[in-house]
């Protein structure tokens, strides 16, 4: 656990490079965000250039918040930059399932592009793996309706998933890490989310261990929030402050805050 | 006129989807914005997925700020959709005038889609409305002049209006709401009149009388910006302090700061 | 000097309208930096509307960040007709150099529109130039690489150049002004290179000295980032608090922090 909760210092040592192809919403943010925890972001969605960008690149972050059918073009054309060289790839499933365009766009990355992590919240992880079922308990905030999500998401996509929310899961299938940090005013606040993707990409790309890289920037992140949310209750503030807090917080604080439970997949599915 | 001061409760209560198809610039000023005030932001500009979006919605907001000719597409999609569903749609005709190609791209909105409220200044207003002579007193933020564009706008148009400035006037040719609340840092910070629009696009999906909802959406935009000028001086701390105050300003606020006018146009004609 | 450090009153007096056609990333922090020190900015993308609006414009900014195909051709049809109607026009190569697509593009943009100043960091401004050698040095800070890169930058570009960084560099090859002011934060901030470019522009738009309109943005922006670090020492509130700055800084303020050198060739060429 000191592992995980010490891992943005080596996000901080190294520095990694993300490209991210992602929304208009949220690129500013992301940006910033990336540069507030020691990251440095680099945002080029040209398909003319979006593989050569790839290739420069420590993590590749896909995210179809805004996506168009270029966008997307570009996207693979990166993903696959980026699986050639070997470098992390996270995809964020924005609105998947809100139209038949968006999940077909999401369908076409995943056939195209091997992908490290899928982060989204239940709805969006659930939909992308075709879980249509179990979306009826997807707005009950219930730890166990995140995790049974994230185990069946994983085991149908075949990639490690972050599921957030009230509580955030992180699985391969063979284990689950739960996170409960974090704080409401990060769903008052747009491309919160957006930017954990990029956050978990940078993790990715100064770890190599892909599910403790997960924790470990979801935790970060969550406590980052929380000490931001200690100054404000209202989300104009909060936003600004928890760009300070990505900035500010350290793995002594991680680690005193998170609150971190790591399960293995029998323990978990004998409850 | 309770009624109208309490309408921002109406929107916290129901919590409207509002689809907004808007400018780079923007974008996400808006999307915080309107989690502010307690409505969920959608954006969504692709052409293959615009009236899917907009048919999920409660409410649909078009903005010309940063146009091209594909993303005007997209708009009439969504826009034919919002129509065919029942839902209001806000139409903010940013910058028309400034360009042949900007007033061409306007009148094919106006030509294919029924907008219900269109929300600009006072040259923008009139320029939609074609009203090129009443255009030299624009500079002028004297009530009557404001007052007069939005007459002889809604009459032209057949669409109630919004013109905003210094003065901000509300009418659809039977009826003119003035209100005179609101703070100049407003005009310091990009977007916050394209927010508006999309503020006016939530009220309306929460109250169905369009001039009723129009105003509660202004005057409780009005209100909050004072409240946020009231802590700053400048329009950065301002930026952050706005997006505050639409997260906390409440009905009592409103209704003890609101100045409203509410005049028929008999009175207004005979001035 | 007293002419440089007094620029910003002349921006603040005639208000010019600055036409961007910049990236995604940096367009929503451009405009309320331009309103903040009392610029007008306008954004317009797309090819039908770029030249119009550039003739409608006091200055020209173009900021290749998320360039596309059809954007690059809005810039130079917007670049074709700033030239013809005699305003100034500035180019920021964001990241040319990094891959092949780019640089190209950054060749048709010079090939096709006369630009008044080029605004990069060293390793943009020696890249566009063809400096490839110079480039090894780029990571060192050192005055005397900056200088060298912007000396020969603008004798092989033909054109006036800024190279920020630890130090800022203003030539056009026969004089130089180094600017000493500034804070490690504006490199924790996204797009705050790119504002500077387009505060540049509305500089021009004031003052038809070249070199002595780009010292007075250099170092009156310079100076804003100084006030504004003062009040923190994190990225979320120092963004916010540099508009602040830009809002508020003076000439008087500006005369007193400015750390400016002014040199001629020969005696740079000595040394």
């Amino acid at each position: 656990m000191s592992e995980i909760t010490s891992l943005v210092n080596k996000v901080r040592e190294k520095q990694p490079l993300v490209h991210n192809i992602t929304n208009q919403v949220v690129i500013n943010y992301t940006a910033n965000g990336l540069y507030a925890i020691g990251a440095a972001p680099v945002m080029a969605n040209a398909v003319e250039e979006a593989a050569d960008m790839a290739n420069n690149a420590d993590a590749l972050l896909l995210n179809i918040g805004t996506l168009t059918t270029v966008q997307v073009d570009a996207m693979i054309l990166a993903g696959k930059a980026a699986n050639q060289k070997g470098i992390p790839v996270v995809f964020d499933p924005v609105g998947v399932g809100a139209t038949p365009y968006r999940s077909a766009m999401a369908k076409k990355i995943l056939d195209n592009v091997q992908v490290s992590v899928v982060r989204g919240n239940a709805a969006e992880v659930g939909l992308l793996a075709g879980l249509k079922a179990v979306m009826r308990g997807v707005d009950a905030e219930a730890q166990g309706d995140h995790q049974a999500v994230a185990l069946q998401a994983t085991k149908q996509l075949g990639i490690p998933v972050i599921v957030t929310g009230e509580h955030d899961v992180i699985t391969d299938g063979s284990k689950v890490f739960v996170i409960e940090n974090g704080h409401p005013l990060l769903t008052k606040v747009t491309g919160t989310g957006c930017l954990l993707s990029s956050v978990v990409a940078a993790f990715l790309a100064a770890h190599e261990n892909v599910l403790e890289a997960c924790a470990g920037a979801v935790g970060f992140y969550g406590v980052a929030a929380e000490v931001a949310a200690s100054h404000t209750s209202a989300p104009g503030t909060f936003q600004v402050a928890f760009l300070d807090a990505l900035y500010h917080v350290n793995s002594d604080v991680v680690t005193d805050t998170i609150k971190l439970t790591e399960r293995f997949i029998e323990e978990v599915e004998t409850k």
